[in-house]
């Protein structure tokens, strides 16, 4: 399997995650972003707002994939302790950033906005980090090594993800190709699991489609040799033709 | 604090997440049938199709927390390997389970389907284990130990959570509160967190709304204690109320 050389692990810190009330979107919105730079995004971790399990997770997460984001708690609230937290796991200091001092007291000084202690949290950050400017509310994320702090509001997330895109090294772009069967799963398994057995250079994925009002199979190939993965695109599909021609059906009612 | 005694993790499995093929709704989902219960879902982890990482992220989860909740990876293809990630963490057999063939084979009766190997694979339970019932596609799912292994399509999740639920010990039932705002979290930061210093027992998160025509802060409390959590809601509306009048605002045009 030529699996992509650069990986990424994601960190959702914040306890209304895990509550429930909040719907985390912040997964899909990194996902997608790592398969656009073809970056494979190979873990995901949520966690409550509890600087040891953050610090526990960072410090895994940075030692196994190629690049960490992070997404919450950095904010100017009690709890928002991302910031201390990321300090602690590269045992380095928390100051005052002069620089993010200064982008954030220019947007205060435009709204005529209070300097108090709360806000000035959000300049605080790690001995050694890089900004990560945030052209929606100021408040910068921040780059330590190889992870990626940035804000949980989603809009924010976004736009912090843009602006780090060109600082990160893309990996083999893996391209992808999708057969529709009119067949459950249980029909294609066998046939589609032998296929898979001449192709380590394809990954074949099958996703049941529910809720429809008959069953319906996506089939999903991945693999960044184009030439290989049309070779098992072409494999695949004879395979769902010759099912959907031996079963003369369009709308079958099969269960998986 | 007197946190919840009744714990869980969550791992969610499957490639299309990490690659933004398929949004996850499941995570959501299980936050929010855990709040209902008084459990508390501590952690989630999301990993591919692979055995080793499956392995490993229910090994930690199942000895650290109470529960824990898998979705994905129980259907009839090649990529599904769940059940024997679930059956190598506890170092048990995967044998074809009698009750869970029976289940299936009744379903492919009705439904004129052939039995294959694929369709078989389905039945593989981890010996020793429970099956947790499918009412949508019959396919069961299965508990061992404090692992319940569910299906990954939304649906059938719901459905076999609803199953498990009766059989779920609740925690204590955590009552919430909400205060909103119409100013930044910049100038609520500071007396907040004065707030919270005195409510060890009350847990008080601050959420910007974002997307707004003007910014505004959700402030939720958290406790057991209705009591408590009533007293520190009053204190936190009071403030809310103090800022709002100081700065005669209705609709303010903070940054946080």
């Amino acid at each position: 399997m030529s699996a992509p050389i650069v990986t990424a692990g994601l960190l959702v810190i914040g306890d209304e995650i895990l509550s429930g009330r909040t719907k985390d979107v912040n997964i899909a919105a990194t996902a997608e972003f790592c398969t656009d730079l073809g970056i494979a995004l190979s873990e995901v971790r949520v966690v409550p707002d509890e600087e040891d399990m953050i610090v526990a997770a960072v410090n895994v997460l940075r030692t196994g994939y190629t690049y960490v984001f992070t997404t919450g708690g950095i904010g100017p609230t009690h709890d928002d302790i991302t910031a201390e937290a990321i300090a602690k796991a590269f045992g380095v200091d928390l100051p005052i950033n002069a620089e993010a001092r200064a982008i954030l007291e220019a947007r205060w000084n435009e709204t005529g906005t209070e300097i108090t202690n709360a806000r000035l949290r959000m300049a605080r950050i790690p001995e050694g980090a890089e900004l990560i400017v945030n052209a929606v509310s100021a408040a910068p994320g921040f780059r330590i090594g190889n992870v990626h702090v940035m804000a949980g509001v989603p809009v924010i997330m976004r736009a912090m993800l843009e602006a780090i895109a060109p600082t990160l090294q893309g990996g083999q772009k893996v391209d992808s190709r999708t057969v529709s069967a009119a067949v459950g799963e249980g029909a294609l398994g066998d046939p589609l699991a032998e296929i898979q057995s001449r192709y380590d250079d394809v990954k074949i994925g099958s996703y049941p489609q529910m809720g429809h009002t008959h069953i319906l199979t996506h089939l999903v190939l991945r693999s960044a040799d184009i030439a290989r993965l049309d070779e098992a695109t072409a494999e695949v599909q004879a395979l769902v033709d010759a099912l959907h021609a031996k079963k003369n059906i369009t709308l079958p009612k099969e269960p998986y």
